[in-house]
């Protein structure tokens, strides 16, 4: 385990990412793409399950400055690179299908990570929570309370960028030093970079599974855990080096 | 302009709706909706236009539960609606179509409401503004920049539903007093009826197109006023009230 930011000052605020942080979520866009790959596949002339699965990507990351992340956003990705992958083989029933498969993972159940729901309990018990998720409004305030955790929190916040000004603001509005919050995530691009930029603390805790568009690198003096069970063992460490530094 | 509520409390902070109150909204929706019909009416057989149109919101409010409000939403109710109404008529060039129609709604220019400009930032002098609007989240926010009023107000939630729940939660974070918030907006069911339910007041400005969702009915002592224009008026009477009763 990495510590090498030292600043001693003591983490009284805890930032926590939900989708693949708190629970799963890149696992259902992956099936879900396999649904849309199969579907198109045979009617996708001179395609192979790479090159629908790169039209996708490409028409959602076209559409990410008009329409943000999230399900919908999503579907209606599905969509569009349905007509352009099909063209004129696309029938009616393809394109009902495709929304199905947009509606179905927006209905998906909430299922924790591992340890999660052992690991905020406790941490609530020493610290002020605060979840940071970005996405669909909705989408998110419903997995929120699916996911049986929201009493835990002390603020949740649905943003629709993780950015350096957001991330500025957010910690404004709810009162937060920087130099006592440390931001808890999956994306080193959303939860790690912008943080930093801040003065505030961040640690990395990857998923299985990371989309394209949030890969990013760091200089490798980010704190990087395999899985949350250990985020509490790294705040006594870092709890331990506040009160040395200031005793 | 009728004033029952009566209750004597000064008013000391202005809930505003956004879409139909401070900035055009739904005649942006009901262009869309032309648009949509006349692309489909060729092809939907046994349907006229107001079939079509009735088609098009009956999958909408179905929507609802699970997709909420929203342009995204929109979207994705047309397509539904296209390959129902068209069937296998229904071309893979229509479908790029539909979508089209909802990107260009999601770009689409924020425009005040006449008097806007004007009172807003009168307002903003002598009253603590929070702006409290449903809808998607990138959306609302792009559109709270793009319309140049950000800076008067102190909060702005964007929320997933205007019901009795949510507006306590924004009150109780916002540390607002019921009795000192007036709730200003264009839809009864959405702006007046569940703010009344927690003792606040409202004040019903109607917008020149209702949404067939939004219509509900009120007891008529609700203050209905014409134009954002009359609301600095009306808020002085009912501060008047309040000091003569307190003093």
């Amino acid at each position: 385990m990495s510590r090498t930011d030292g600043s001693g000052q003591m983490i009284e605020v805890i930032g926590l990412d939900a989708d693949d942080t708190l629970w799963h979520c890149e696992d259902g866009f992956e099936r879900a793409i396999d649904e849309f790959v199969d579907l198109l596949l045979p009617n996708a002339e001179g395609f192979d399950r790479a090159a629908v699965r790169a039209a996708l990507e490409r028409t959602e990351r076209a559409n990410l400055p008009l329409l943000g992340y999230g399900v919908k956003a999503f579907t209606i990705a599905m969509v569009e690179a349905a007509v352009m992958l099909a063209g004129e083989r696309l029938s009616p029933l393809a394109v009902e299908q495709v929304v199905q498969i947009g509606k179905r993972l927006f209905a998906e159940p909430v299922i924790l990570i591992e340890g999660v729901g052992d690991v905020v309990p406790l941490l609530a018990q020493d610290y002020r929570l605060v979840m940071i998720t970005k996405g669909d409004l909705l989408h998110q305030e419903r997995k929120i309370v699916d996911s049986g955790l929201a009493a835990h929190f002390d603020a949740i916040e649905v943003i629709s960028e993780k950015d350096v000004p957001t991330y500025r603001r957010v910690l404004r509005e709810l009162r937060i030093d920087p130099s006592s919050f440390v931001m808890v995530g999956n994306s080193v691009r959303s939860d790690v970079l912008p943080v930093l930029a801040l003065g505030a603390s961040a640690v990395h805790i990857p998923y299985e599974i990371v989309w394209s568009h949030e890969i990013a690198m760091h200089d490798g003096s980010v704190p990087e855990l395999a899985s949350i069970r250990e985020l509490p063992g790294w705040l006594a460490t870092r709890r331990g080096v506040g009160r040395s530094a200031h005793c």
